[in-house]
């Protein structure tokens, strides 16, 4: 990259900073986009962020999560469909269009169950997210992280079940970190054109330190960032590329000191 | 299950064990086969693990293992070609007919590359490996171990590998740890009919405690193992069932208990 114009700051990455924080620290650093979590919001409630967000002048590029349809129960699935409908108003009031999607775990041993569940969550909660101007943006996880996070877990799986839907009402986010071994890959990334709605990047760190907490700064690990940005670009993405790093050494460290070395890496490995 | 003819304990599940120790204790708990690991051979060499387990009368189903073919050079590259059939070598002397190749992770960033050298690996080691009757087993690795230990991730793409060649040739390996998350799995399983050289179960635990050593005894965690038994029986294979389980917790309990344990929860949850 030459310049920082669609770096944005995926706020996991400083998680001990807080929502004001984070913001503050973008416009010391020039970053021009947040990509915000919501139990983040929770911490100060939406109006506040949203003053935040506004006062910062820093453009919130997608808000994270929503997701999570999998469950046991009938009642406890519309608890989830419920709070989904809250993080669709919030990514609209936050100033975002695109909400990303964690899609959950199965509740059992039951994948293909848990998959038609999320199937029918996405199909239950786009008319209202369409009614917001939101999009829904699904992520493939690793599938180190099927049993814990996402029953969703290939950039295929979430282009079929994206492709049931117009381009500008579900999409699917590349995720580096979570794509970045898959045979398909260059396929899946050029079958997704149009639908792209985000793009994430880290690292795989060798060895790599924890299954969660483990992914590494851009140019640290074995990821084909710069191949995979222009296959991403080839398929027609233009938008934010969000820096989104779970690692407790970079989270121990000074915030600004990280967003100083994500700028760097992100010139010299993006 | 509802008999242990099919049984085989792969070494590694009883890592304490030398292979004396673990014929000995496959004899007393009446598991018919075992599965054998190449630096488990070395410790007393080839000799005379092929007299114990002429001795011991019991049949191996598999050598672990061949594969590790990438390397940056190509002198590199032929020394592990060398190994490999050095390895198809005891494979035939150890009276087993399937040589199991994890087939290496790249040494750089260029996965697309190290997925070369695997084929060009395969493909080279291949007229030695028909001339001392031994198959070549792919085993697809979970997509987690993409950077130290297999580019070989997905059974798609064993499949493809294999089918290169004649059945009784090249094959696949189904283990469940690595391919249950799959969304393709049933569909790949069946494709790949009268091409699976083995099958292997353990479990996949939640919360999972270790990339490496995290594996479950079989019924302890989220695989669908029975169905995925099925599957493959539907597709044809009728073999051995290795039991392989990379778990610290369980290779420090006294291994008769541990096979006691597997014999119970093959029954129930194989």
């Amino acid at each position: 990259m030459t310049d920082f114009k669609r770096l944005s700051l995926n706020q996991i990455t400083t998680d001990l900073w807080n929502l004001r924080e984070a913001l503050d620290g973008c416009a010391r650093a020039g970053i021009p986009q947040i990509a915000i979590w919501r139990h983040k919001v929770a911490e100060g409630g939406l109006a506040e962020a949203k003053r935040l967000v506004r006062d910062a002048g820093i453009r919130v590029s997608s808000l994270c999560r929503g997701g999570m349809f999998p469950a046991a129960t009938a009642s406890e699935r519309q608890a989830r469909l419920d709070d989904n409908r809250r993080a669709v108003e919030e990514a609209a009031e936050l100033g975002t269009d695109t909400l990303v999607l964690v899609c959950g775990p199965a509740p059992d041993r039951d994948i293909a169950t848990a998959r038609r569940w999320v199937a029918e969550g996405i199909e239950q909660l786009l008319p209202f997210a369409k009614s917001r101007g939101v999009k829904l943006a699904i992520e493939p996880l690793h599938p180190m992280y099927a049993a814990e996070r996402s029953v969703v877990v290939t950039l295929d799986q979430a282009n079929t079940m994206a492709e049931a839907y117009a381009t500008d009402e579900v999409g699917v986010i590349v995720d580096v970190f979570h794509v970045w071994w898959d045979p398909e890959l260059y396929k899946q990334i050029q079958r997704a054109s149009g639908r792209i709605l985000g793009f994430h990047v880290s690292d795989w760190i060798v060895p790599t330190p924890h299954m969660l907490m483990g992914r590494g700064m851009m140019g640290d690990g074995v990821i084909e960032i710069r191949r995979i940005r222009e296959a991403v670009e080839a398929a027609g993405y233009a938008g934010p590329i969000e820096v989104e790093i779970f690692n407790q050494a970079i989270w121990d460290r000074p915030g600004d000191d990280v967003l100083a070395q994500i700028k760097a890496r992100y010139m010299e490995h993006v």
